[in-house]
């Protein structure tokens, strides 16, 4: 086949400051996603985007061509309105366990193509895994299957999605070019949108345990994806939300787990319900359900129903005991006072190397592994108290934990707390 | 082996405009030489490099590293100074082939380590090797052996010379990284430091058929070289020198060679000439040759012997009929008048496109091929005239040939010429 562009013509573009034009986008994410173009040469382009930036048109079409590299899903025949959510990812960021039976109870369809965990964030799968006998991956039928019965689905991305995407998230992940709005922003929106879901609710962290740790970083790149998903014909919202402190009181795979049962079973740390109603709010809304209270489905046990059925339908046993980490080790205060600050990177980084998470692709991740907090910032503790207890089946794990939490908790004796927000921002 | 770093945080490093330490450039070269950083890492690098720059320090390390990677040649038995020249390329730039042989004549020892055309300018052995008999691969020792005979050796880096740059600029070239100073500056003088010279004059192109059009750049590329080459103890000096019009009245391989010998024997274009004696007194004078003029040496037929010692000693005929290309096309001046411009670029790509150079590493080139020039600007033309003669083996080079040299020449009745200096700077 005779090729049309020559890569090293539209690197030189890029690195010159130019605008890539939509010619070039669609030929580069194809030619890259079928081997015409070399690693070499789309890092060269990456490390060039992230450097010199793309502006609103070439992100929205970059975002096509991958999406356009593979499938899109239809869920025309279900008789719901779809309506998704997607986290940049946080320390103890569970929310999409107890929110998709909570939309799905409140009539909505939530068909979430998820991921698992790499680095200091947790994913998704990783902890559904952690119930026994829950499987991750499934046919298109049997997703379909699944949403039409329960109304919630979360499973593994199949390999039709934005195949350009995996080869270029690979990429970017041992070439530094992770760390760029437009291609954060058009690989997540690009998943999202082939996921074929009609509204989705954008969850941007920010705070010391986010990517973005800077609010403003956070803000524009939930306004690159609204707009992203708007021009797709997405009903799109973002809310730029607090991951100063861990979400909850637990950052593990089986931990969290346990939480989210307690949030639909009603109960559950208030930040955790707070933020899980404030989303299927949200959610709902932009599907275009009206008469539903989120709030009465929690209190009601609707929730906790569709919970059940969504995890049976994937094989879990809700009722089976989760896995508990076969060694502990509790944390106790130093000194009297108040929690003033709680560093939400310490803890998840300390609780990735109890071996909840993984350092690189394939490796495997312990269920029972983790942080579980006794305490939270603005609570007040005694000398000697537990602070927290950490989990891994290998004690060998504790003195490297021990040391990344060095500093992550910072106790005054009359101190005053400075939080963020939980919702900083709504686009 | 365990690595002491990790590619990603030396590509992060640089990525977010932090110097790179001296143990990071020493190990980012030597893992890549040996494979253990992947080539879609290092462009990604690279890239961030161009982007960004490297401090002196940077660029110096950067270059010893790449030194380090092979071996550096010792010329210390020798009972001549050496001294080299290396020019940045440029559209009929023919020089070092009168020139090695002058130097030799005023006593010095030329060792050059030259490499084939790459794009619109030639490669000094292609040139050569127009030459019947005549071959570039010469051992260490046959190498010693030609430079003590005759006092100057135009060979073939071998693959033990800074063998990162040969790495490097594969990748270079394919990933639109080629056009950053420290890239360019360290890439030439690692290979000329190696090559062991104790004298060095760069011959820095400036102008449209140039790398390195914009002066000011010219300049910058001149003095960073120049001080890594002081770095390492070699005495180098630099010239920035015209590059708007075309060297000389050939461009091409043996039509270049048949010009550089017209200069040996006392004649020649006077720009070639000018150049030429100006750039072996420089080499004569950093090597510490005193009471020597290359001027005589071009007069007395001195300079000419040692070119046929030098030119047999690698096994070449320096009588042989040249090589003459199949097909002639003349080109004939549209209107009388002043020729005020003409394009160096143009003609070199032309030239290029006849089949003089090649498009990728591997390529075979014309002996034959390129462009004649009847005139130069400052010449007075009458309409109907011979401009210039193409030579190519394939008349069907011909119309895309002439479709690039369209608009390179300007015919103004009266007009005048406004044209670089041949020397614009010396460093």
């Amino acid at each position: 086949m005779i090729e049309p562009f020559a890569a090293v013509e539209i690197i030189a573009a890029k690195r010159d400051h130019n605008e890539l034009t939509d010619p070039q986008i669609d030929w580069i994410i194809d030619a890259y996603t079928r081997g015409a173009v070399a690693d070499e040469q789309m890092s060269a382009l990456l490390m060039a985007i992230l450097l010199n930036g793309m502006n609103s048109r070439e992100i929205s079409r970059w975002t096509n061509a991958m999406i356009n590299s593979g499938e899109r899903m239809d869920w025309s025949k279900l008789d719901r309105k779809t309506a998704d959510k997607h986290s940049t990812g946080g320390v103890g960021d569970k929310i999409t366990l107890p929110l998709a039976p909570l939309v799905a109870a409140c009539g909505g369809a939530v068909p979430q193509l998820s991921g698992r965990g790499l680095g200091h964030t947790g994913g998704t799968l990783d902890k559904l895994e952690s119930i026994p006998g829950w499987r991750a991956s499934l046919t298109n039928d049997e997703m379909l299957k699944v949403l039409q019965e329960t109304g919630a689905v979360i499973c593994a991305a199949g390999a039709g999605l934005a195949p350009a995407d995996k080869k270029l998230y690979a990429l970017r992940d041992v070439t530094a070019t992770v760390e760029a709005i437009p291609l954060i922003a058009s690989s997540i929106m690009s998943k999202k949108i082939a996921e074929g879901t009609s509204a989705l609710v954008l969850d941007v962290k920010t705070g010391s345990g986010a990517f973005m740790s800077d609010p403003a970083k956070a803000s524009e790149l939930a306004r690159t994806m609204v707009q992203l998903g708007k021009d797709a014909g997405v009903k799109t919202r973002a809310l730029v939300t607090a991951m100063d402190v861990p979400l909850g009181l637990t950052a593990g795979n089986a931990l969290e787990v346990r939480e989210s049962v307690e949030v639909l079973a009603g109960g559950g740390p208030s930040d955790v319900v707070e933020l899980t109603i404030i989303l299927a709010r949200e959610m709902i809304d932009a599907a275009g359900i009206v008469g539903k209270d989120p709030e009465t489905a929690l209190k009601d046990g609707s929730a906790m129903d569709h919970w059940r059925r969504m995890i049976s339908a994937q094989g879990g046993d809700p009722d089976a005991a989760l896995p508990v980490a076969r060694e502990t080790h509790v944390v106790k205060a130093g000194n009297s006072g108040t929690i003033t600050t709680m560093d939400a990177m310490k803890v998840g980084v300390s609780a990735w190397r109890l071996g909840a998470g993984r350092s690189k692709q394939g490796e495997k991740v312990q269920a029972g592994a983790g942080i579980e907090l006794h305490a939270k910032p603005g609570d007040y503790i005694t000398a000697g108290a537990p602070l927290m207890t950490l989990h891994t089946d290998e004690a060998a794990r504790f003195p490297r934990a021990l040391e990344i939490l060095e500093g992550a908790v910072t106790i005054v004796e009359g101190g005053t707390v400075n939080r963020l927000p939980l919702v900083l921002e709504r686009i």
